[in-house]
C-alpha cells in the first residue's frame, strides 16, 4: 500500500498534536511536512519522532517558506489549522499543492468562504470542526435544516457576566482548545463563525443552534420527508480529524461511545441577551466584508480581553459596533486583507 | 417520466393503507395490483380509487391467483405487508417477478431469513419496519454495533401483568397497528423478531434494544471510531414506507420533525422478568429451526389470548415452551412449513 502523505499546518496547536497522534494510530499515513509558530521545543520533538522531511517555522526551518515546503511535499492531504486570520493565507497556499484540504482554519471560510470554494474546484473540502464534520457525515439529499451544538462556553452557568476574568472564561466545560477559541466559546463568536462555515460548505441558510451541554450530540440534519439524523459520539477531535484523514474510509478504531442516557441529550435555546454577538453573526452570514470585520475586530478584541484591558461583555461590543462601520462588497483576496486591516484599526481604537 | 408500477401485498392492512397514502402524495407512482384478505368494501374502495388493474383477494378477484397477479403486473416493486405465516408464501412468489422488495412481512425473514437473501441475489430488499428503515439509512462502513428501540408496548407502566385483558393490552401507545402485532409488542416478541430482521438483514448479531417510550428514536449504528449516528423523527411509518418506494431519493414531503427536547430522548434497559419472551427470542437469533416455531407458537398463543382462552403471561409461556421441544435444521421452504406445522401442533396442545 502506497502511504498517503500529509502537510500540517499548525502542527504544535490543539488540532495539530491531534492529527499527529491520531496519524500515530492509523496505518498508511505519513507526514511529511508541518508548519509551526515558536513553540521550538515541540517542534523540534515533533520533526524527530513522526521523522518529518520538512518544517517550517518561525525558529526552525528546513525550507525557506510555507510555499516551499508545499511545493517540494506536494502531499495528498493538507491539515490546514493555523488559527486566526493568519491561516487563512495558508490556506489558499496549500490549495494549489495537494488533493484535499482537511480543513480546521475557519477562518478561510468565514473571510473568504466563495473565495475559497473557487479555488477548491479539484481539491477535495473536508471540514475538521466537529460540527461541520458531523453534519457532512450524515448530510443527505433533500435537507430542510441542519443543527448544530453549542456548549454555551464557560459562561452558561453565570448570570451576571459583565466581570468575569480572563482565567474564569478560560475554563471550558467540554472541549480542552486553544485560549482564543476558548473565549470565542463563551462569547458563542466561535458558534456564529461556525454557522457561517456550514453556510458555506452546505450551501443552506437554515442553521439552528441549541445550546446542549455534554457535547455530545454535535448535529442533525432535517430532511424533508421527516427524517432526522443526528451525529452523536464523545467530544473528541481525533473522530473528526481521522474521519478527514481517511474519508471515504473511516480507519480510525476507538470503541468508545456515549451512552443513551437523559443527560445526553439535553438542549435548550441560545439566550439573545446573554450572546448578542453570536445573533449578531448570524445576521451577518451574507455579507462577506462584514464577516471580514467581524472576525478582525473578534481578534482584537480578545486579545485585549486576554490582557485584561476590556471587560468581558465588551468584547461583543467591540465586535457588533466595527462591523456596524463597514461596508463593502469583496471582491478578491486583497479586499479581505483591506477589510481585515480596517476593521483592526476601527476595532483598536475602542 | 415512465411510472413505477407497485403491487401491494396486504392492501387493506395497516401498512397497505399506509402505502396506498404514501403513492397518492407521490408523483410517478401507480400500482397496477393489490392483493387483500376479506375486507371487501375497503378493497372495492381501492380497486376502484386507484384504477387498480388487478386484485387478488377471498372475496373478490379479477385473476386467479397471486402468482398470476404477479406475473400480469410484472411491477417495479411489490410492497410485502401480508401478515403473519401466511405473508412468507406471497414474499417468495413477489420475487420471481419483481426488481424490488419493500418489506413489511417480517415473518419472512423470521422463518426464512437466509433462504429469503439467497432468492434476492437480483432483487432490491428494502425493509419497511421503521427500526430497520431506520438502521439502513444510517449504516455506514465499520459498524460495530447497532441499536433499535422499543415501546415495551400497553404493559411498560403496569407492574403486575399477569390478568391483563386483551383490551388493555391493545391500547398501543405509540404506534396504531393491527391486533396481532399489538400485543406482539407488549409481549415484546414483536422486537424479538426485529432484532432477528436486524440480524438478517444486516448480517451482525450485536443488536441492543432499549426501551423509548415516545419512538422518536428508531434506532442508531454505533461506528468503530467513536460515532454514532441515530435516525430521529416522529412515528409515522409514511416515511419508512416512502424511503422504501423512492429509495435512493427522498421524493415524500412532510416537513414535521419532533423537537429536540429530553423527553423525546428517554431510554431504559428492557426488563428481562416482564419480558421472558424477547430475551429467549435473542438467545435464538441463529437457530433457524427455532426461530419458525418461534413464529408459529406465537401466532397461535396471541390468538388464544384475544380469545381469551389464556392469560397475557402465558404467551411468553407457550412460545418459549414450544420453541424448547423443536430442534432440527432448515434447508428449504418444505422445512420451515414443516416445522411450523409442528410447532402450532405443539402450541396448540398447552
Amino acid at each position: 500500500m502506497v502511504e498517503k502523505t500529509v502537510v500540517i499546518l499548525g502542527a504544535t496547536g490543539s488540532i495539530g498534536i491531534q492529527t499527529l497522534d491520531v496519524i500515530k494510530k492509523l496505518k498508511g499515513y505519513k507526514v511529511t511536512g508541518v508548519v509551526f509558530g515558536q513553540n521550538k521545543k515541540l517542534g523540534e520533538k515533533i520533526v524527530k519522532e513522526y521523522n518529518v522531511n520538512f518544517y517550517y517555522s518561525q525558529v526552525l526551518s528546513n525550507v525557506s517558506s510555507i510555499e516551499e515546503l508545499l511545493e517540494k511535499t506536494t502531499p495528498d492531504i493538507v491539515v490546514a489549522a493555523i488559527p486566526g486570520f493568519n491561516g487563512v493565507i495558508s490556506t489558499f497556499q496549500a490549495i494549489k499543492f495537494t488533493k484535499r484540504l482537511a480543513l480546521a482554519t475557519k477562518e478561510a471560510l468565514v473571510c473568504a468562504g466563495p473565495l475559497l470554494k473557487k479555488a477548491c474546484k479539484d481539491v477535495e473540502l473536508i471540514p475538521v470542526d466537529s460540527e461541520h464534520s458531523a453534519i457532512f457525515q450524515i448530510f443527505d439529499e433533500n435537507v430542510e435544516k441542519i443543527l448544530i451544538t453549542a456548549s454555551g462556553g464557560a459562561i452558561r452557568e453565570y448570570d451576571n457576566i459583565e466581570n468575569l476574568t480572563p482565567k474564569e472564561i478560560l475554563k471550558h466545560p467540554v472541549w480542552n482548545m486553544g485560549q482564543k477559541i476558548t473565549v470565542d466559546s463563551s462569547t458563542m463568536i466561535n458558534k456564529a463563525f461556525e454557522v457561517i462555515e456550514a453556510y458555506e460548505l452546505f450551501e443552506l441558510d437554515t442553521i439552528d443552534v441549541l445550546i446542549h451541554p455534554t457535547g455530545t450530540v454535535h448535529g442533525a440534519v432535517f430532511l424533508k420527508d421527516g427524517t432526522v439524523k443526528i451525529h452523536f459520539g464523545f467530544p473528541d477531535m481525533k473522530i473528526p480529524i481521522s474521519y478527514a484523514l481517511t474519508y471515504p474510509k473511516r480507519m480510525y478504531i476507538n470503541l468508545n461511545w456515549p451512552e443513551f442516557k437523559g443527560e445526553n441529550f439535553i438542549f435548550t435555546e441560545v439566550s439573545e441577551e446573554k450572546y448578542p454577538a453570536f445573533f449578531y453573526g448570524k445576521k451577518i452570514i451574507k455579507d462577506l466584508a462584514k464577516r471580514v470585520a467581524f472576525n478582525a475586530a473578534d481578534e482584537v478584541a480578545v486579545n485585549m480581553f486576554l490582557e485584561s484591558k476590556i471587560k468581558f461583555h465588551n468584547i461583543s461590543k467591540i465586535v457588533i459596533d466595527t462591523c456596524e462601520k463597514i461596508n463593502g462588497k469583496i471582491r478578491d483576496l486583497e479586499d479581505v486583507f483591506e477589510v481585515d486591516k480596517l476593521a483592526r484599526q476601527i476595532a483598536n481604537n475602542f
